[in-house]
C-alpha cells in the first residue's frame, strides 16, 4: 500500500468507525480498523460483530493494498499530526509508514486476512429518512433501554414501520418512551429490535442536518445504515418485542398541563435529597390550580409549588424523579400535558398530535403518602 | 440566623472556600462552611488546618447568628436554585430553611463552637502584587512541585523576596522551575516555602485580572493572600529549602535557538511511542541548523527534524518527554533558548532577561545512545 490522504478526512473517518472497534476480543486484529486502498479511495473499516462501520474517503493511490492498524495508537498518531498532507505506506512484513511533511513515523500493522470486513448484502427494502429526525428519535428514546441484559429484547429499541409513520419504542420495567414520525412513503411494513448499543454509537456519528438524508436498508439478520461516505452495519435483536399497545389507554381521572421548565427544575432540585440509594420518590399534589412538589430523607427536604391548569379530581403520586427528569429532559415543548388515572397507575406525558408518549410506573408511596 | 442574600454572589463566595474543605476528616463540622451573620455582612469560612479561606459579601442581616453547613450539599443546593434572592433562616436546634421565591428547603446545620474559623494575626510586612502575576507565577511553577511526602520542603514553593524582586522557585528530583518577577517595592526581604496544595487552590479562585491587586502578608507562620472579599491563609512549610544557585550555571558548550511551537509538538507526538512505564527517552541531537528528535519504543518509532540556530559543539543528549513538554508549556515566547554542556549534565532554558530558567536532567542514554 502506498497513498497520499488529507489529515482532515482521515481524521474524520477514524473517529467514526473507531466506534465500532470492539473493547475486548481475543482476535489479534480485532482491536483494529482495516485500511484497504483501491481505485481512487481509501476505505475504513471496525466490526466488533455485532455492529459495523465503513467510511470511504478520496485518496491518491500509487500502490493498491490493505493493513490492519491498531485503532487507538492509529487515532492518536492522526489527531496529532498538523500536516494536512499524509502519506502512508506498508511494507511486505506489515511494516507501517507515516509521513507528514520532512518527518515520519514507524509502526508495526497486522495481516488482514482474519479481519472480518464489513459484511455485504443485496439489499431490497429501503427507507429515506433526515440525518436530523433519525438523531433525534434515538436522543428521545434511547435513555429507557434496558441495561439488564437478562431481556435481550428490552436492551434494544422496537422500530415500527407501518402506514407511512416510524414509530420508534423503548422500555424498561419502570417507563415506556415512544415517539412517531411521518414518513414520505406509506408502502414499507417493518418490525425490527435493534440494540440500543449500536443505536448509541450511530447517534454519535450522525450529524443531524435537516437537509442529508440516510437511507435504512433492511435484511432478516440485519439493519444497514447509509449516510454521507458513511455505511453502518447493525445486528438486528432476535424474538418479539413487549405489545405496548395493550398498556397505552387514553383515559384519564387528572389532566394537567405545566410549564414544563418550571417542572424540571424543581424536580432537578429535589435530587439533592435523594441520594439514599436513589430511591426517594418525589411526591406531586395536584390540588387546584397548583402542583405541590415534596421531597423528604435524612439530609432534609424540599416543598416547591407551580401554578397548572388542571381537569378532573386531585391526586397525590410519587414518582422516581430520575424518570421524571429523563422525560421531561427530551421533550422540547413549553407547556406539557400529564395524564393520570390513579396513585398506582401509570402517568402519561404525551402531546396531542401523539408525536410522543412517555409512560412513568409510580412509585407506592405507603404510610408515606 | 436569618438573612437575605443574592444567589450569585453566595455561590461565588460558597465555590471558592469550598477549596479549603478537607477532604476526609474526624471532627465532626470539618466538612462544613461556617455562615456567620453580622451587621450588613455575611461571612463565609472553611479550614482543613493547613489552608482556611474566607469570604465576606453583602447581605441583609434580620437576626444576627452563626451555623455550619455541610459543603457539598449547600452548594449543590445553591447551585440549582435559579431565584435570585435567597432568605437563609435557622432554629434552635441548627434547622436550617433556604427560601426562594415561594419554595424552600430544608435541612440539618451544625453547631459552630468547635468549628476552626480563619485565625486572625496582627499583620506587619507586606506585598502588593497584581492577580495577574500571582497567578501567573503559580502556573508556570506550580508543575514541577514534589508529589512525594518524604522531603516536605519539595512539596512546596519557595518564594523568596528580595531587592525589589519576587524569585519563586520549585524542583523534584529531575528539574527545577524558576521565575523572577520585578515589584514595585524594594524594601521587603522574606523567604518563605508555601504548601503547592495551597498554591494549587489559590490559582483556582485568583481571578487573574492586571488591574487588581492582591496583597500577600507574612508571619512566622503563615502567608495571609487578601484580594477583593477573600482571605486565604496558609501555614507554611517548616526547613531550608534546596540552595538552588549551586547549581545555576551560566557555562555551556551548545546553545540552540529554536521555535517553541514545533519543538512542543514534535514532543508531543513522540509520546505516543512512551507508553512503556513512561521511561522512553526523546532523543535530540543537534548538527548545524537541525534537532533530529527520534523516539523508539517497541510500538513503533519517531523521526522528526526541526531548524534551529546553533552556538557551539553538536549534542546528543535524551530526555523524559513529559518533562521537556511541561516546561515548553508555560512558557509563552515564540523562540527560546536552550543551553547545555555535555550529554550527562542538566539542560537549561531561560530568556535573555531571566524572568524565568527551567532546568531539566537528562536520561542515560548508555548503549542506546
Amino acid at each position: 500500500m502506498n497513498l497520499s490522504v488529507s489529515k482532515m478526512s482521515l481524521f474524520s473517518a477514524i473517529n467514526k468507525v473507531s466506534k465500532a472497534v470492539p473493547s475486548k476480543s481475543n482476535l489479534s486484529n480485532a482491536d483494529c480498523i482495516l485500511l484497504d486502498a483501491a481505485g481512487d479511495e481509501l476505505r475504513l473499516v471496525a466490526n466488533n460483530l455485532e455492529l459495523a462501520i465503513e467510511c470511504i474517503i478520496p485518496a491518491t493511490v500509487l500502490e493498491e493494498g490493505k493493513i490492519c492498524l491498531e485503532s487507538k495508537s492509529f487515532m492518536e498518531i492522526i489527531r496529532k499530526i498538523t500536516d494536512d498532507d499524509i502519506k502512508i505506506s506498508t511494507d511486505k512484513n506489515y511494516g507501517t509508514t507515516i509521513k507528514y511533511g520532512s518527518n515520519h513515523m514507524d509502526l508495526m500493522g497486522k495481516e488482514t486476512d482474519t479481519f472480518n470486513d464489513i459484511p455485504k448484502f443485496d439489499y431490497k427494502d429501503h427507507l429515506d429518512i433526515s440525518e436530523y429526525s433519525l438523531k433525534e428519535v434515538i436522543r428521545q428514546t434511547i435513555f429507557s433501554t434496558s441495561e439488564n441484559e437478562a431481556n435481550k429484547t428490552l436492551s434494544g429499541e422496537l422500530f415500527e414501520i407501518k402506514d407511512g409513520i416510524l414509530r420508534v419504542v423503548s422500555l424498561d420495567g419502570q417507563r415506556v418512551s415512544i415517539r412517531r414520525i411521518e414518513l414520505n412513503d406509506d408502502s414499507l411494513n417493518k418490525k425490527i429490535i435493534v440494540p440500543g448499543r449500536s443505536l448509541n454509537e450511530l447517534f454519535k456519528i450522525l450529524g443531524g442536518e435537516t437537509e442529508k438524508n440516510v437511507t435504512l436498508h433492511f435484511t432478516d439478520n440485519h439493519l444497514i445504515v447509509c449516510f454521507g461516505n458513511t455505511t453502518l452495519v447493525t445486528r438486528l435483536i432476535d424474538g418479539d418485542f413487549f405489545n405496548i399497545d395493550n398498556v397505552l389507554t387514553k383515559d384519564y381521572e387528572t389532566k394537567v398541563t405545566i410549564n414544563k421548565k418550571e417542572l424540571y427544575e424543581s424536580v432537578d432540585r429535589s435530587t439533592l435529597f435523594a441520594s439514599d440509594g436513589d430511591k426517594r420518590a418525589i411526591v406531586l399534589s395536584m390540588k387546584d390550580s397548583v402542583m405541590e412538589l415534596r421531597m423528604k430523607s435524612t439530609k432534609g427536604s424540599m416543598e416547591e409549588n407551580i401554578e397548572i391548569e388542571k381537569e378532573g379530581s386531585d391526586l397525590k403520586i410519587g414518582f422516581n424523579p430520575k424518570f421524571l427528569m429523563d422525560a421531561l429532559h427530551v421533550i422540547d415543548d413549553e407547556r406539557i400535558r400529564l395524564y393520570f388515572v390513579s396513585p398506582k397507575s401509570p402517568c402519561f406525558i404525551r402531546d396531542d398530535a401523539d408525536s410522543y408518549t412517555y409512560m412513568i410506573l409510580p412509585v407506592n408511596l405507603g404510610a408515606e403518602g
